[in-house]
């Protein structure tokens, strides 16, 4: 048992002071940290052995909806790495479940009818998590209840625009053409889709941060694939709205932009507080255009866990170089760790980072 | 019979007409146009029925293989469509089988025995094209000898790093995974694999020009997969030792760079006369990046396409705008046209860029 999982249930008492004492929610809110924070997108998955043994008993779609099965896998990481945050194991299809989206899983999530109609997406209900999803919540609970007081749980929802990719074209493509397509012959309908997605996913992480999710992330996975003119038009507004929603919530607001370097200009303007920003982007160059007035969370290339040590380090090196000296950056990979890493690169990283990145 | 193709071999004097009549070598030169010069890329393709209905007699290996079937092929759209340049059909593919590499076709091209070892590297012969490639050369002079002498032809090949993916994965995949850990992983072999498929590129695109291609142009479509400090380590000199090699060709060079909105910095110092931009980008902001001393080519999103009418000239006029009234910007997509596309919405794009792009 490692230092980030207690043995036990933590008090309240002990969760309170987590707030205070960790490094990734201070770096969230640009303050000043003892060490760079680091976690890591996908930290709980496919590379772990302790994970695919657990996979091998039970399917995917099980392990997200049984919620001491989500809660362990979702500690796994922190038992084996000195991670400074813990982001609940579930999927971003998950929700849409709840809200009657028929799924399979082949593996990747496919949408049995796919919503391309006005009628479709006026037949959409609107999401109430207590009911329609509450083994997240229980989830959340028994996780906050393992894990070190130190370690703050992020919770997580897709953003609009990329919900609207997977409800449009059904299945996850390299080139989402049909979501693309639907814009722009039909923008109301599109439009009317995100507003309805909007809404669900601040219920969602509302209620996640009531069930004591202490950090909420917007997964934006495809709106990386629009031009500057639609994402402005259609994704921007929509992820707002949700944004919007959630300020009350009182917990830091994290947007994660997959391919979004032309984007930047545009998220300046959303009021969140971290953007998390992929590999592709250099990290000073986004701090810069982003302002004093976000933190950002990456941005490590996943395919640099692969380099030999001494060059994996170098290459961390170079990430902190460019995310500079000013408070506000959290240490991640700029994308989910691919499922043949080798996890002892994964330790060679975290501390590293805790190390050099003061 | 379109004003495009000639009925019957256009005399070399004509030929030689050709390129100070053609609005896109003026364009490829920065030089002033009566009209924006126009085509599109996989303009020669799926989405046109007369091209289905020949694939459906003949497979796509042996259409690339056969001039006559290539040439034919080529000179489809220019038959529709009064566009300013022809491309010729091939694939980026096609001389690495000249080269020895084995491919299935499954449609997409797929590397037998993807290339990891060094020893590999080094058993992979140059590329000798009038003896490894003939039917290329021999479809070029046959396009040639049926274009109107107004309409260039533009011959092309796939950048290093972008063959290299295809290489070492085998197969077209989204993230390009086993390519880009092999930079991380083994430096030394990734830099010999990209030099030697520079020097094969080099040979390939100098026997299209001295075949009568009036145009190179390089595609990358992959480097955007890599993060800024690899780009500029090994896609980038590969993609400059094939460009220093050509610059004696006579000829235009194009480099489109697919994803590559954080790269153009980098770019900007290619010696290339025209650097093709993908969608995501804003095309006023990468002229600025790029600078005076460069044409660019795009970037209208392949889905606008599927926009009503009215709307799609919006969309094309936002790109006209963006690009300015500077000389040097041919209208293109800003990626390869959709197979589903309504071919009346290309013969409206185009009409509206020759009538709103002076």
């Amino acid at each position: 048992m490692a230092a980030r999982v207690s043995g036990s249930g933590a008090p309240a008492a002990h969760a309170a002071h987590a707030a205070e004492a960790s490094a990734f929610l201070a770096a969230c809110r640009r303050q000043p940290v003892s060490h760079r924070p680091i976690w890591i997108m996908r930290q709980a998955g496919r590379y772990l052995p302790e994970y695919r043994a657990l996979r091998a008993t039970v399917d995917f779609a099980t392990l997200t909806r049984t919620p001491e099965l989500a809660a362990e896998v979702t500690l796994q990481p922190l038992r084996r790495f000195a991670l400074d945050a813990a982001i609940l194991f579930s999927d971003i299809m998950t929700p849409l479940q709840g809200m009657g989206v028929e799924l399979d899983f082949e593996p990747a999530p496919v949408v049995r009818e796919p919503i391309r109609s006005v009628a479709q997406i006026e037949a959409l209900p609107q999401l109430v998590p207590a009911r329609d999803v509450p083994f997240v919540l229980e989830a959340i609970r028994l996780v906050r209840a393992s894990l070190a007081p130190t370690v703050p749980l992020i919770g997580f929802a897709g953003a609009p625009f990329t919900l609207l990719c997977y409800l449009v074209c059904g299945r996850p493509s390299k080139e989402f053409a049909a979501a693309r397509s639907f814009l722009y012959a039909e923008p109301e309908a599109a439009q009317r889709l995100l507003m309805h997605l909007a809404d669900a996913m601040a219920q969602y992480l509302a209620a996640q941060a009531a069930a004591g999710a202490q950090a909420l992330m917007l997964f934006e996975s495809w709106a990386g694939l629009l031009a500057p003119r639609e994402f402005t038009r259609f994704a921007l507004p929509a992820a707002r709205r949700t944004v919007d929603a959630l300020r009350s919530a009182g917990v830091p607001l994290i947007y994660y932009l997959n391919d979004g370097n032309a984007l930047m200009p545009a998220v300046a303007d959303l009021e969140v507080d971290v953007v998390g920003v992929d590999w592709r982007s250099d990290l000073g160059e986004v701090r810069r255009i982003l302002g004093s007035g976000k933190a950002v969370q990456g941005n490590l290339d996943p395919a640099a866990l692969f380099a030999p040590p001494q060059e994996l380090c170098r290459h961390a090196d170079a990430v902190l170089e460019a995310a500079g000296r000013t408070p506000g950056h959290i240490f991640n990979l700029g994308h989910g760790i691919w499922p043949d890493t080798d996890p002892d690169a994964v330790a060679r990283l975290v501390d590293h980072v805790h190390e050099h990145g003061r």
